[in-house]
């Protein structure tokens, strides 16, 4: 066997032979293995002509033909299946060589896993591979962490694969070891709050426009040409506008009303939670859909819970319902401003508190393609990281405080009729109310505080003076220092 | 040493201090040790009037010093302090022995060490005990879980030193292993909600009133007859009525804007997102937490971000003033029914999942009295699930259907007026949301269920037949069979 493939995958499900033709189309000598071998034959033969692969039917025999350092690229199920694959190539690597996890890990495990392999002179690299079976094929979004080392001689093949936009590649250094896998966590974690958000303002055009599928999604395509142009934005307008064949009714109107979740949105939220970070936007997104699949407490509370809502007030003429449209819009941005500013938020304190070193504006560039969040968008995230690196809040950047102070008076309009009109727009209604909370010079979380202190002496500090208190509350009620 | 002691308490810090005063109060011997015997000595010295103490230097002599089966109290630090004494005490123990985790444990913790020690034939009891210093002296409420075997000797002690409310004890057998802890923890999670609510409420009543802190004061005294009956209502009317002795100035006005937390809300959230229940009351309120003390966020987002509200339209006569007093008690009376509702849900699924077989109905007595969210509106909860025990639903039993619907259009007057005003009530509005999102028939989650079936063909099932499908949205957009 002689060594001479640049890269090699291990794991050809979908996601991994599409990684593997992709870098074969790239020019790269690929080696691909598969526990069964059948697979390997497969991609071999209807793939084959697309370029250079080196297939073998034992780990040995993969690990063999791969030029050193090796690049092995492990495209299998998150967990044990990846602890697995790992135990089974440690023999056979030798120092230096890098091993790559480009499945969805959660970042703690990638830890762990660097760890355990930086300890036996090994690279061990956590990816985040955003976009799908299309996007591995096609240019997906790359999230690498790792060793500054081991992006030396990845870093390109990785780049060479990725997704493009005006030329330049959505996928550069993240930081070390889980620094990938977080981020590519966040990125899932904001698309929830995305789409949620998204939801949300179909549901307040059908609800107070009372508009068709078809009509709601030709304003989304509408939307899609101004500042909220995404993937998401285009692909709604495309769903919405889809006819069920079977039915000739809208399609989304015969999709049953109960969103999955595969628990990066979850691992989002924990985290925040763990880092104290306000992440609300997420949250609500994560829990709409909880909601949304309460099967037993939905049915309950439909049968039982009146709705005393107001009328619409919502003129019949064409200029009053453009309006409208405008004030959603105008709603829908400012709500997606927040969610990214609190994801961005939480990417600042997690690369704090674990020393990464993340760059955002880095990030929001290699979100611009491939991904499922990508949009035109984030090119003014990634400007106001270069305005300011320390940027404390992207809100504040002055280019989303003017965006959102344009729309903010629609804002609050969309949220008063919504809470007046009975339609449950939680996402909207929590990033207005965050929004408001982080513009407050003062929030009664003094009240708290006062109340922790009286029933459990946690004690507080004062406005006026440095130093920790408490009150004596069931004695003469005077105040000493804690 | 005689083995005469019915009980026992290591870890003589103040909880534990006053938990075996409580005891002995009772006409119980109480063996008392702590690591330091200092503290041991002065307990005896100082409580050895009120009952019938028994000290040990040592951990062999504080076993020994117990009836059989022994009954002993950690009191301690929760984490590796507790398994530290739980270490120390096992080889001293016997079989059907018991020992009580009286710590603050996170509920998994608690899973545990029952497992470990009942395979070494002995019993442990993790318990809630909630109330604080003053509760843990005169009457907690005691959630204590684990065997029904160990409650037959260990419940009549427990319910003896427990509050009562009606002459019936605060406290009851929860259900086996974590479940005592595991309740205590949503019950904590729930008090972060209770606490956010009433914040908000002082917040509306202060911006739309421009009311002072003892008039606020005095509003909640008059709450606190009513509906809203609760010990964080009436400490709440008292605090806001304190003045500080050094300034003259409101007390909570003096005191900084920062809410502290010790993790029990985090755990709930993070606990409610891996059962998929939405508990968004208490996600808002630990995350309204969060952020009141993310200070450069606050000082970057107060200093840039516009306001663009709209001015209050709150008649300045009495009556006006007075009908907007009673929206806010409306709105703060409806978001904590549903944050209870949710909190029993959260009770429910992790009762259904790990085999607990908790009692709703009998939480909510045990919370009437002793415990920080004590107040009128438990019994009802009690009433509740005394019609249904399955109840699926809280919001949707008949009183409190009943009670939120009467309160339904000032609540949503209340949550437009905040969203208007740019007062930030993240806790209202969620609940609001959440009112609104069990209520209805059809969600939009429809539409996020197409989306993922179009980026990542996770497919769909439709409202008219069973089955699983997925569209082939990049190619001829037929559905197939999934």
């Amino acid at each position: 066997m002689t060594a001479r493939a640049q890269i090699g995958v291990t794991g050809l499900a979908v996601m991994g032979r599409n990684l593997a033709r992709n870098f074969a189309r790239h020019g790269y000598t690929v080696a691909v293995h598969n526990r069964s071998y059948a697979k390997t034959q497969s991609l071999v033969e209807e793939a084959g002509h697309e370029g250079d692969f080196v297939p073998s039917e034992s780990m040995a025999d993969f690990v063999a033909s791969l030029e050193r350092p090796r690049k092995v690229v492990i495209m299998v199920k998150a967990g044990a299946a990846t602890d697995a694959v790992i135990d089974e190539l440690l023999p056979l690597l030798e120092e230096g060589d890098i091993v790559v996890d480009a499945g969805n890990a959660h970042f703690p495990d990638t830890i762990r896993r660097e760890e355990a392999l930086s300890a036996r002179g090994l690279h061990f690299v956590g990816t985040g591979v955003s976009g799908g079976e299309e996007g591995a094929l096609l240019g997906p979004s790359i999230m690498p962490g790792g060793t500054r080392e081991s992006y030396e001689s990845l870093g390109p093949i990785l780049e060479a694969i990725s997704a493009k936009v005006d030329g330049t590649p959505c996928c550069t250094y993240v930081g070390p070891n889980g620094a990938g896998h977080f981020v590519k966590m966040v990125h899932n974690g904001i698309e929830y709050a995305d789409m949620q958000l998204i939801a949300e303002a179909y549901d307040l055009l059908k609800q107070g426009l009372g508009a068709s599928a078809a009509e709601i999604g030709q304003i989304f395509a509408e939307w899609n040409s101004g500042d909220l142009e995404s993937f998401l934005i285009e692909i709604t307008a495309d769903v919405l506008q889809h006819v069920d064949a079977e039915t000739g009714s809208a399609f989304v109107d015969i999709v049953l009303d109960q969103a999955e979740q595969k628990g990066t949105g979850r691992w989002t939220v924990q985290n925040g939670l763990d880092l104290g970070v306000p992440i609300t936007g997420i949250a609500e997104a994560t829990f709409a859909r909880a909601l949304s699949g309460s099967v037993p407490q939905r049915e309950a509370g439909h049968a039982a819970l009146p709705a005393h809502t107001q009328e619409w007030e919502i003129g019949a003429d064409d200029d009053s319902r453009a309006r409208f449209v405008e004030d959603v819009r105008l709603a829908l941005y400012a709500s997606k401003v927040v969610a990214y500013s609190q994801g961005f938020d939480q990417i600042a304190a997690a690369s704090a508190e674990n020393g990464w070193d993340i760059d955002r504006g880095a990030m929001a560039r290699i979100w611009r393609g491939g991904c499922i969040i990508r949009a035109r968008f984030l090119n003014r995230i990634t400007e106001a990281y270069e305005r300011d690196a320390n940027l404390p809040l992207l809100l504040a950047d002055e280019y989303f405080t003017n965006a959102v102070g344009n729309g903010l008076a629609a804002w609050r309009r969309v949220v008063a009729a919504a809470a007046q009109n009975g339609v449950p727009t939680p996402a909207f209604s929590s990033s207005l109310a965050y929004y408001d909370g982080v513009r407050a010079e003062r929030l009664p979380a003094a009240l708290i505080q006062a109340q922790r202190d009286f029933f459990g002496a946690h004690t507080y500090r004062r406005t006026d003076r440095e130093g920790t208190f408490h009150t004596q509350w069931s004695a003469d009620r005077t105040e000493q220092e804690a």
